[in-house]
């Protein structure tokens, strides 16, 4: 029986075609199943739409920029429009600039080497590794773990207020938790960092994809996001927003691209002028490919519809948690409580299990891709656990044998792409597990998780 | 009648099949014609082969290092097995490490971010923007440009042999310079360098696309290249060699992946464990199809039979030259002079014309793209022209008028994808635009030269 009782809604579109929908992977437990592609956080498939634009532009592909000829030319053109393809998306002011770096990671440490002199940085201690540590040359300040979103403003004002000195300052905050899938309150964030003086940067890797921004509307200063969590895995990501700062800082790259003129001068030394628009953080052949299927995801999820996109998103979301519930045995991870609103992504334990385990069974018997681990954001997922920091080892690498106390949990995460399916097999999978126990037992193996076959249990 | 005089060689390469051979481009003097992309030295297109591999894969892309989903373990190999590959493409020595960068020059960035404290940087002024201006944090000595490969190593050994202190220091030279194509004398340069207590990294972006590069053989410490040279142009790049001082160094971006343990501190400060791997330097969700790409390339290179295809170049080359010869007008850039052992890339000027128009020509009436500039090596590129500095405008941008003296030049550039009637063409057009003139007038148009639709001269 199906896990969706809603009846159909006019509003919700069906799911966008992506790659590797029909990819068959082996069981070990015998025969073959359709991959379900669970672990959307951490990167998502191509759409189909995406590929399908890559593969029509990449014989014409050129050199940008520099080229005389026909091909170099309209790939410029294609890169200069795809930077106002992105523009769009996010709703950019008249003067944001929109820079293309490999990641959201890429991004976030751009703006940190473009912070002012004795810029101070705010940040949640609950943000992914991305947004919490890139900050190295700045005083930072680790804001504690908030309980409600209006405890997470009045923890930033407060912050924000006691500052000495009161000097520049940027917060950092998510819009998605990668972790929770829990919506911070960014507009209201923004309000309290503008009404202290500050600026602040949305990590938007985990909002963008599920979740229209407007970085107008919002009202930040800069969004960060990557290509490979929105449909568009090919090496490229996007930081957007005010330029005077990048404008005023060392360019990020040092290199062709970002300079406008190199000359030595007599004493033997040498002489740069670098550009002052986004190429000043360019520097190099720029990703062409990764940029274009940045704005192809773009465009495919406005003409979607995004706002069905999310509706049904929200169906999927509803699905897992309420399968999730029947079963005591499973604690969803959550800082903001279960009315929180949230993106599909999900983090939960299971008692009696190791969450590197379970995540083994789902794939090796079930064929389902999630995620098991820290989801690189070591001190929230502590925090949620309750877990001693000195206890937990590698990202992503399990530690606890079988029956111990999970150190690391385990993530199921979805969108555009998932089809109903996938969803139903994995709330399906999860009951059986914990009723039936799993098929085989499970050991680790060069840091990962295989199935024993000297001790299956069939 | 062909160029091509020498009798057909049983160990001469076909030219590989690559992307965008069959593509046809508009001409201004009517009709289409095969676009003729003679631009490898800025980026070239993609390989077939290379193309195939990442559209085979495409649909079993999966996050790496972090999932527990069989195409996350899948990844996980490809992308390992990828460094292997590399590796191996280079003939790394036991110890080396291979970094995936986004391009040479963020490989030199990276380079530049590792460097010991105190280390001093040697770099001859006729390197590309991307070699000569990474050093920021190091004091750098530039070199003059040398008239001889016997000279530079002289030059490098006495610059080296006077520094004060005598402490660490890192000499950045290319292997084949992107200007003149002419091979740089790498293993005498390693050998000046390690004879005086210095480390060698060898640009090789201009190098590895044309010529195998042996990193034991040349003895030099690191190798860096692009993917988008090396006919793989999906945004990936190496920086290959020795892990000292990377280990030891900062990590080049911090975030997720380059981090192993993250903690808050009970004084609400962060302690962060870095990995000691490649990891270390690759924070954030890898370019797993770029990284795949580049691997593929090395594989087809190395299968197709490397010796070969360089036999095959050097006859493009000779063609090229002897073309080029006849024409009284044309002036051959070049450092080392004629006999110089050189790649496909071939930089010149012809007198009476401005080289920005020349080259839109080129593309406009015979569908051949080249590029036209300062190729981003300017100080080289004036040297060469004896031009005054301050005459010289942004790269790539045409500013002469014509019938003024070029302040740049015209590059032509190819490998293993160029068939011989690109190379037949570009040398019929060169003579026939110097005899005979171009068809259409040329104009300068938001930076673009342009036909000047207003005076044709047809």
């Amino acid at each position: 029986m199906s896990v969706f009782t809603a009846a159909a809604d006019q509003s919700v579109c069906t799911p966008l075609p992506v790659l590797g929908k029909d990819v068959t992977v082996p069981l070990v437990t015998g025969g073959e199943v359709t991959y379900a592609a669970l672990d959307y956080a951490a990167s998502t498939p191509a759409l189909q739409r995406v590929w399908d634009d890559v593969a029509a532009y990449a014989p014409y592909y050129g050199s940008v920029h520099r080229g005389a000829g026909y091909l170099s030319q309209l790939s410029t053109d294609l890169f200069e429009s795809s930077r106002v393809t992105v523009a769009e998306f996010l709703g950019c002011r008249a003067g944001d600039q929109v820079i293309f770096t490999r990641s959201t990671t890429d991004s976030l440490n751009l703006l940190a080497a473009a912070l002012p002199a004795d810029c101070q940085v705010f940040v949640f201690e609950t943000e992914h590794h991305a947004s919490l540590l890139p900050w190295r040359d700045a005083r930072v300040t680790y804001l504690n773990a908030p309980r409600t979103p209006a405890q997470a403003v009045a923890t930033l004002e407060r912050a924000l207020a006691d500052r000495d000195p009161h000097g520049p300052a940027l917060v950092c905050v998510t819009g998605a938790s990668n972790v929770t899938g829990e919506l911070w309150p960014v507009k209201e964030l923004a309000a309290a960092a503008h009404a202290h003086g500050a600026r602040i940067v949305l990590d938007a890797a985990q909002l963008a994809p599920h979740h229209p921004v407007d970085i107008a509307e919002l009202d930040v200063d800069w969004v960060a996001f990557s290509g490979h969590k929105l449909y568009a895995p090919f090496g490229s990501g996007v930081l957007a927003g005010r330029s005077d700062w990048l404008r005023d800082a060392e360019p990020y790259l040092a290199g062709g691209g970002a300079s406008r003129k190199v000359a030595r001068r007599a004493d033997g030394a040498v002489d740069v002028e670098w550009h002052t628009t986004a190429a000043r953080h360019e520097a190099g052949s720029p990703n062409v490919i990764g940029v274009y299927s940045i704005a192809s995801a773009c465009r495919a999820l406005t003409e979607a519809g995004f706002e069905g996109l999310v509706a049904r998103e929200q169906q999927l979301v509803s699905a897992v948690r309420a399968g999730l519930a029947e079963v005591p045995e499973v604690r969803v991870l959550s800082l903001f409580g279960d009315d929180a609103p949230r993106v599909g992504v999900i983090s939960f334990v299971v008692e009696g299990w190791n969450s590197s385990h379970f995540a083994a069974a789902l794939s090796a018997e079930y064929g389902i891709g999630v995620r098991d681990g820290l989801f690189c954001a070591h001190p929230l997922v502590r925090t949620l656990l309750g877990s001693d920091p000195q206890e937990v080892g590698e990202c992503g690498a399990p530690e606890a044998e079988p029956g111990e106390r999970s150190l690391n949990a385990i993530r199921v995460s979805f969108g555009a792409g998932t089809p109903d399916e996938h969803i139903e097999r994995f709330v399906r999978a999860v009951k059986e597990l914990v009723s039936q126990g799993a098929q085989w037992k499970y050991r680790t193996e060069e840091g990962r998780c295989v199935p024993d076959r000297g001790t299956a249990q069939v």
